[in-house]
């Protein structure tokens, strides 16, 4: 007998109409044999409408009653599933937050999963029973309800899998799966049938919004094989393993974007020991994210311009701290947020030789000016003006042979 | 230091503003000097929407589900309160039922109040603190979420207040307090400064919502003394009080009316022991409620005819059962749907003579037949035809001085 936890994003429980859907995968999932444990979301939307209540309320609306008011969200989800399956003449039930308890640590709104009592469900599922999770939401040790990040439904089946010993664990969604870039922009992307959890890392922290980094980090720790697919096909999704389980005959796995980044030049700081981190320490004390930093030598060789990218609503904040508190001379400070980053990813880039110089001559084919470069063991991004975007990917996606 | 639960219903905190406004209303109570605590319905409408989206799954839908659902209104409502005290500076937290926790036994959405652990709260509002409570809800002994009934929010007021021994118990709503009759048909309508708990009983069963009849009922049993007044302005509003403490200078306090009866007669059944008894045996048994019944001496001394109201909806059924079930011989059955029961009510009325007869004398003057009669110590109902209500009441509320 196999136990499987099985999560349902927001859009696949959106309507009445979708939960019923959600009941009938469940039921063949069950009466395949399975012992189920169920994650779900908040319905679509519902959220966003109790979050902009609480800011019509206050700009800064109490975070232990924010916590109180959004965990309603997937307790509707789960009773509503649970009275679906009922109404399928199961044995299924919801258990809240505290009735379980899911344990957590941490601030309100950002807490994070520690425990999770098995006892009282394993014997529930041992009885046959399906049982209806919330995501998202625990208890404090004080028991209070907390909540652990937007998308954190991914985070709780995932800890849900590892503590149950789930064999396991498929995130439902309204995808079909992890695809080779954006299917939306990108016709000829191909869906992955597997891929590694650091590649899967890397596109999602690049912008795929298939599943929640934290989540997906948790089960490469602890090693919990997922599978991502979709709630509105049968078509078979895309599998999520540790890279051993897995034979790579491309280089690049796929290629992702995002539109969130800025570039900032500082031009003309003294080229002396100590400037850089003049630079980045009251960034870093900003809680600024400074992502990838280029230096180059300067023709005079007593100054130099240092560029670097951050996200784009910290670009106004991080060009009032370095003019005033930096201490730093310069000539002037040169800000870009028309860019993107567009990345290539793939666990077998370690082992093919000539991967770095394919992408740089391809863009180049292109006339694409690569603004700033970073690289990673299985990464590799480059910073564009954002107006070539669909053009680099639709070029790295072909010479990479993803098409 | 008087202790004071402050209920608010559905339309009082039907929006974010309006929550802003109770809040406003709390911070005056807290600020001279009271201790307080809060309870709330679920905004207006919310609950009719979560019963919407349960009928979608099911017709039928499982009930310790339905209690799951249901509850996230108040739970919604608490956490903004909660947070718009906080947003005014003030120490205050939502206490959901588990936390407290609020006990109850009986059926799923059907549950009633047995106990609420006080020491936490007693501990809360020593150190200043608001506590806002969901109305309508509580755990059962194993730990599920339990209702009480639509409108509970009144019982849970009342059963804290009195678990709690508060000074006093004040709901408010979205009208000024309780009225002589509807003042939406009668424009002299008077709002009533005192009602003695058996007269707003009386007329909160004939049809007059301001309250949830068993929780005045609880209120009575214990001596609670409740104020039923406006959210959105600063009159004062309608005491419940035990008779002894009102003054009574008219004998009647309030015209009340209801249109959801009907009128059903038996025409020509024997006239021998036993027979009204083979009527509504089966009555009771299908769970119809016969409310007046009148049976008249038939002029051949064999047979007679026997008369009785039940609800409109009851109708149908009614008469089947009396074909089908009661093995009885008689003429004809007739209905009519088209009456209203009109009232009068007041604790003066059993020391005054002639209520009786000035009532029956004010009908007869505006042409109105009477259908049927039914005393209690406090009420006077008569059913009449439905197209002749508006009349009635305006008659009967001025030949008894409330215009």
């Amino acid at each position: 007998m196999v136990k499987k936890v099985l999560k349902f994003g927001g859009t696949s429980v959106g309507t009445s109409k979708r939960i019923r859907h959600v009941a009938d995968i469940i039921k063949q999932e069950h009466t395949a044999g399975n012992k189920i444990i169920v994650i779900v979301s908040a319905m679509a939307g519902k959220t966003n409408e109790l979050i902009k209540l609480s800011s019509e309320i206050s700009g800064e609306f109490d975070k232990r009653e924010l916590d109180v008011l959004l965990s309603t969200g997937e307790q509707v989800t789960c009773a509503l599933l649970a009275g679906a399956l009922v109404k399928l003449n199961f044995k299924a039930k919801s258990w809240l937050n505290w009735q379980i308890p899911i344990l957590t640590e941490g601030d309100h709104t950002n807490a994070r999963i520690v425990n999770i009592n098995i006892e009282k469900i394993n014997k529930y599922l041992d009885e046959g029973g399906i049982a209806v999770l919330p995501g998202f939401q625990g208890i404090s040790k004080n028991g209070d309800i907390t909540t652990i990040g937007r998308g954190g439904s991914d985070a709780t089946a995932v800890a849900v899998a590892k503590i149950f010993n789930a064999d396991s664990c498929e995130i439902y969604t309204d995808v079909d799966g992890v695809f080779s870039t954006d299917p939306n922009k990108i016709p000829v992307a191909k869906k992955i049938d597997k891929i590694s959890f650091d590649e899967m890392l890397e596109l999602s922290s690049l912008g795929a919004k298939v599943m929640q980094p934290s989540a997906v980090q948790t089960a490469m720790i602890y090693n919990i094989p997922l599978e991502v697919k979709s709630t509105f096909s049968e078509r078979k999704g895309t599998k999520i393993l540790s890279q051993e389980n897995i034979d790579y005959t491309k280089s690049v796995t796929g290629v992702a974007y995002s539109k969130d980044d800025a570039k900032i030049t500082v031009v003309g700081v003294e080229d002396r020991p100590g400037v850089a981190a003049n630079i980045f320490e009251p960034l870093s004390k900003a809680q600024i994210n400074v992502d990838m930093v280029i230096q180059n030598i300067s023709s005079d060789q007593k100054t130099t311009d240092i560029t670097f990218t951050v996200k784009r609503e910290d670009v106004i904040k991080t060009k009032k701290i370095l003019i005033e508190d930096s201490g730093l001379n310069h000539d002037e400070i040169l800000t870009n947020d028309k860019v993107a980053k567009i990345s290539i990813v793939g666990a077998g880039m370690v082992s093919t030789p000539g991967v770095t110089y394919k992408m740089f001559r391809g863009l180049s084919d292109e006339r694409i000016n690569i603004l700033a470069i970073s690289t990673s063991e299985i990464k590799l991004s480059v910073i564009i003006e954002e107006e070539k975007t669909l053009k680099a990917i639709k070029k790295l996606h072909t010479i990479f042979d993803l098409d």
